[in-house]
């Protein structure tokens, strides 16, 4: 038997994804929104994300069988801390932050005993926010990063896994330090580049911003809180490989100003091997 | 009356994009297409984006109306000074390169008295390429740059601009001096920023190189000879535009390691408002 109830807290682009898949795919017999934002709220259930919204958790903290926060990464660790403890021992907590560990180890050093909560990250964001945007094939064969640590009990592992598996995702389990260091190079390093160009542009040259830079600096338009909580988050390792580029970028600034053209070509040809692999 | 001869000097995406445009646009009687590769110029003709081909550009030149050159940016001076000895006066030469500068410089300093060139760069390109992907809706309310000089004639420029606008292009007019400075930023610099990026992804990440990764890095995918020869062509500009990216790369780096949570959200937001003008 599928388990009864999902809710889901906070129901913007991912909250209200999770919510269309898992109603599309017929996954709980009920799926509970929760929020702020009633207007928000509301809209997600116009959409079908969701069949009934509370501004209020704690009275659904009773008989919810999976609570997943998809709420800004700076409010995850505090709004599960909160719930766990009014939460029956089978309920299952997760996420879906960008950043791990940061959360993953002020969850597990104050659980509840017995309490449940495995780290997640679907990696299904866009530069677009709010359930208006939200899809039911949002997951479809994308990855969900999974995190558990010595101390996630195998069964609440395989629960999540399973819950991502539901929607349509593949997971790949990972722990909370090796997934930040990971996604510091692949998503929060590309956000900080594509800012640092678009916010160069002088509204002169806006006409002159082709396909090329609109592909580079699209995720530029993500939310600047979201995306300033995530790298308070994951600083270190965002550092780390904001290093890495910049040295690759005085190699081809000093390779521009010798005029060595074959060793442009050869960090070209380099990358073009690598982008061409990932595919669109 | 319209003119009656169009030929294009390479079928690639952007020869044969601009064949597509003429022919489904009635804009000359005849469109001819030149090339080294006489299966790439069969494959443009199959697209319906040439009606003749030629791997000789000497037998046309004598009844060519308008010969545009969507050739690689280092071969197209030397071809231009080939070809204008042997046209009429009244044929208008004009290109599709992304570097202009050293390209009209070359060719004005030794053109033959009474011919034409007029330097062109339609913002159209992608990373894809050949005339597969050739599109008739290409330069459709996209910009195409036109570079006159001083020595331009008059009536040269007002055709050059003519050309574009059949095509279905907007058109701005700027020195090639100029054009080389803009277009230094807002294409050569992503160019080199998403292959810095994408070169630096070592295989075991690829699976976590999700949507914002990929939009960051598509244009990486590009030719890396034919982009080698335009950072060649355009490197002082270039070079000072990454010096820019540099600075601000620094800025983000130096608030992140003192944990400056204003610097890093004040600078998000504004890269943000930058990219929520340009629009998708």
């Amino acid at each position: 038997m599928p388990p009864q109830t999902l809710t889901i807290v906070g129901v913007g682009l991912i909250g209200a994804s999770i919510g269309l898949a898992a109603k599309n795919r017929r996954l709980f017999r009920s799926v509970r929104g929760v929020g702020r934002n009633r207007e928000t709220l509301q809209r997600a259930r116009d959409r079908g994300a969701i069949d009934e919204l509370s501004l209020d958790l704690r009275p659904l903290l009773a008989d919810s069988d999976v609570i997943v926060f998809c709420t800004p990464v700076d409010r995850i660790a505090e709004q599960v801390l909160e719930a766990a403890p009014l939460c029956p021992a089978t309920t299952l907590l997760t996420d879906a932050g960008s950043a791990k560990a940061r959360i993953v180890s002020a969850v597990e050093n104050r659980l509840p005993s017995g309490a449940s909560f495995v780290g997640s990250h679907p990696l299904a964001g866009s530069e677009k926010r709010g359930p208006d945007h939200a899809d039911a094939n949002l997951f479809a064969g994308r990855w969900t990063v999974v995190t558990p640590t010595p101390r996630t009990p195998a069964a609440a592992l395989e629960r999540t896994t399973a819950f991502w598996h539901g929607l349509g995702s593949r997971v790949k389990v990972m722990t909370p330090e090796e997934h930040d260091r990971a996604l510091a190079f692949t998503s929060h390093l590309p956000h900080l580049l594509a800012s640092a160009l678009a916010g160069l542009l002088p509204p002169e040259l806006h006409d002159l911003a082709a396909t090329g830079f609109r592909d580079t600096t699209r995720i530029a338009a993500g939310d600047s809180g979201l995306w300033t909580a995530i790298f308070e988050h994951n600083s270190a390792a965002l550092g780390l490989s904001l290093r890495a580029l910049e040295d690759r970028l005085g190699e081809f600034r000093r390779a521009l100003e010798a005029g060595d053209w074959n060793t442009i070509d050869h960090l070209l040809t380099q990358a073009k091997k690598v982008r061409d692999a990932l595919g669109s």
